[in-house]
């Protein structure tokens, strides 16, 4: 059994409107120290034993379910669980 | 300055109907082997520098703002930038 961390994040030239409220919201209450806000998706994938390759199923339903390649960029990371 | 990478979670005891969801999708597209999927929040805080201690505003910014506590836990990582 595998556990699979997936980070997403837009890609650095997209608009992150989500972010930017956030880091507006963070300053008006006192955090003027914080520049940037960026947010993104983080996933936990538990894949049970198969004979298929683990970092091919991965990449394969990241590009084609679990991001959307034009805007945003991923990355993973798997582990023994 | 300092990068943060935030990453928020629901806690175990916590149904997440979000993750099932794309659990059952991924399922129903032939990716048998994916036995469980949890989604959380990936947030990326860019922090100038600053006279007051980063660990506890970006502390103070999670349990006030950034997360629920009561259904969410978080963990952070504090870059140089």
């Amino acid at each position: 059994m595998k556990k699979v961390k997936i980070y997403v994040t837009l890609k650095e030239s997209i608009l992150d409107p989500q972010g930017s409220a956030v880091q507006g919201s963070l300053q008006k209450i006192g955090y003027n120290e914080v520049s940037d806000v960026r947010i993104g998706k983080y996933l936990e994938v538990t894949i049970s034993d198969t004979d298929r390759d683990v970092d091919t199923i991965v990449k394969e339903m990241c590009e084609k379910v679990l991001t959307n390649t034009v805007i945003e960029k991923y990355r993973y990371e798997i582990e023994e669980a």
